[in-house]
């Protein structure tokens, strides 16, 4: 049985070890000091479950919680130690203090399954400080090149090759990767980080598969001209025709069916943006997002052609720039069918939902089946200091992760 | 008849005074030691046709061409004399010197009205300086009191009120204005500063009216969120009721008759303004003007109703803050009979045309009844290094003052 203390008093030590005095919220901005500390908290965690514990050259650890059968692949379970600057409580560390917990629970019923536990501490997943996400995820799997450890810098200029240096690792080895057993499955638990399960009074999602973003800057070249002497028959209103485009893509993205897709248009800026000229070169920043690679792709298709038919309509010249075109990640049938078949024997109140945020998980999709579990959190609110969640939620969500590493055990 | 090199070589002149070195176009920033220059100028320009001159205590000067009859009328013509910074050549000069070559042109055909001629020169109608438009002809109706005067300061600190006192005038005296005698009209000729008359290939405008802004910050409280982790159906996105406005704005201004109507929105600032976050609070700036206060009301009560159902539909508060209310100046069917009536007579190629800016004339308004003529310039760029005209244009739009002086005379 999850037993609620174990897991609160997990979340209570690493709240002391993340908090600075005077910055609002948790700060374990990845590895900072309060990084390191909390890693060497949950170190000490997976050695009172007396794990067999590796690390590597990164920074990331796996602990090895052995099983009956010395043939079967490990099932990994885990997520991300560190925070946004002045973030939440449970990004990341939630599933972490889960998996924990989910050994514990198994250890003091002395249950041993036939597949080893692989309790993985992943370092390094927020961009905050690097301006790229899930990198420690990246480093495990071997996808991060030498010459991006020494791209990559922080803003005090500092590259995340000296970091890993500075804390006495060697980055040379870092590209090899350091995972490479067999996996039968990854499986994460995460707060959501959106409103939908709340909204929708569900305790536990099952992710349908991970977002990735297609993003592009849209120019438009409209006519600046005098507000009051240029006829409304005359204007080549730049911001006219961002009005159009704003509304073309929030109509597509929300008739595309069945997949759902998201796009946003979070960025504007108007010229010369004053009351009595009319807006000439206007730039939108658009991001679209799915689960899936095709129903991205055939929104992105569909708001393009509009913005064409718009930029010949108006006789505004527009430029698009695309400046990101990630894969998403959609969880196999197998997968899904498992996590749906324990929910529903566990009498769970689930829905399923996709991702809209990327996560570690999405780095083992081309490694092995991967799961991946979100409990509510309170108004969607997180990289937040207001971040909270029910903490029932939290033992319910890490009874079923229990239930379903048993379940996919036996499979 | 009007000479084309007389109203060149005034324009040559006032160009020579009205140049830095080094700084782009004409700079004659009202009561600058360049604007002083050039009113200095035209001053001598006055005497040398004789007139009698009266200055006033904010440098505005009236000369005056008498009239064969001494109880009649004076019929005033002019402009104002400063530019904005980096201003462009024509913006108020093209009126002055017309308006003087209007009266040499009479002198030299030994030609004398029934009613006096008043040429006015007109201060500080740019509202670079001082933030606040049509200064000089204010004044010279009596309409600024001491008070704002002392209230209006520069980028410096310095008030109007001791400007005045430094160009050596009693500042004490400008609230009881400095014109109180008879007016038949009052007639100016101006650059357009739109591209109207360009584009639809007239030589010259008659200005139906001066349009005045009403203007509005709606503040738009949407919801943020994140772009990937909110489902097109759980967003009240600040940026898409914005486009809604913005497009309703375009659409209701655009349709209104027969009066034309013009709607802007010339600002818009969406928060956060970043790639992945939905826009929550978004500020636009709103423009309505006509030269019909009616007009101008319906519309901005229409576009006022269309942003509570776009507030209602989407569920996400709007606020309104009113910041302007002006109220245009509408021509007399009088005057405007009288103009077409003169440009059909001499086959001039017009056409009638709101004014979308200000101008002196609007002060006017309320004391005599007002004429204003419009003559192209290239691609309608005006306050701009770049202002251009075709010196033909000139030409033939004071031929047309002059014929215009002469039948309102015979009224």
């Amino acid at each position: 049985m999850i037993h609620k203390d174990r897991l609160q008093q997990h979340l209570n030590q690493m709240h002391a070890l993340s908090t600075i005095e005077g910055i609002p919220g948790i700060n374990r901005v990845a590895f900072t000091e309060q990084d390191w500390q909390g890693r060497a908290y949950l170190i000490d965690c997976l050695k009172e479950l007396k794990l067999t514990i590796q690390y590597d050259n990164f920074g990331n650890v796996v602990g090895r919680y052995k099983g009956l059968n010395p043939s079967a692949p490990a099932i990994m379970i885990g997520s991300h130690t560190d925070s946004v600057p002045q973030g939440g409580h449970y990004d990341g560390l939630a599933g972490i203090v889960a998996a924990i917990e989910v050994v514990r629970a198994l250890q003091t019923s002395n249950k041993r399954l036939e597949s080893p536990i692989d309790i993985a501490l992943f370092m390094c997943e927020e961009s905050s400080r690097f301006g790229s996400a899930t990198l420690g995820s990246q480093a495990m799997r071997g996808q991060l090149s030498k010459q991006r450890l020494i791209q990559l810098s922080d803003k005090t200029g500092l590259s995340l090759y000296e970091v890993l240096q500075q804390r006495g690792m060697d980055p040379e080895k870092v590209p090899h990767g350091s995972y490479h057993t067999p996996l039968k499955a990854f499986l994460e638990l995460h707060i959501e980080q959106g409103l939908v399960l709340e909204t929708t009074k569900h305790q536990l999602g099952i992710v349908t598969g991970i977002a990735a973003p297609t993003r592009y800057k849209v120019h438009i070249h409209g006519t600046a001209g005098h507000s009051g002497a240029t006829p409304m028959t005359h204007r080549h209103d730049g911001l006219c025709a961002a009005a159009d485009i704003i509304l073309a893509t929030e109509r597509i993205a929300k008739a595309y069916e069945p997949t759902p897709v998201v796009a946003t248009i979070g960025v504007i800026e108007a010229t010369p943006g004053v009351m009595n000229v009319i807006p000439g070169e206007v730039t939108l920043g658009l991001d679209i997002r799915s689960i899936s690679n095709t129903a991205k792709t055939d929104v992105a298709e569909d708001i393009l052609a509009a913005i064409t038919e718009i930029s010949n309509t108006r006789q505004i010249p527009i430029d698009l720039e695309l400046i990101a075109n990630e894969t998403p990640l959609m969880m196999s049938k197998t997968m899904l069918n498992a996590m749906e078949t324990v929910a529903n024997k566990g009498n769970y109140n689930y829905m399923t939902l996709p991702s809209g945020a990327g996560h570690d998980a999405m780095n083992w999709g081309d490694y092995t089946d991967v799961g991946m579990i979100f409990i509510p959190c309170e108004k969607g609110i997180s990289h937040n200091p207001a971040e909270a969640i029910n903490i029932d939620d939290l033992v319910a969500g890490t009874q079923y992760l229990l239930e379903l590493v048993q379940y996919l055990d036996q499979q």
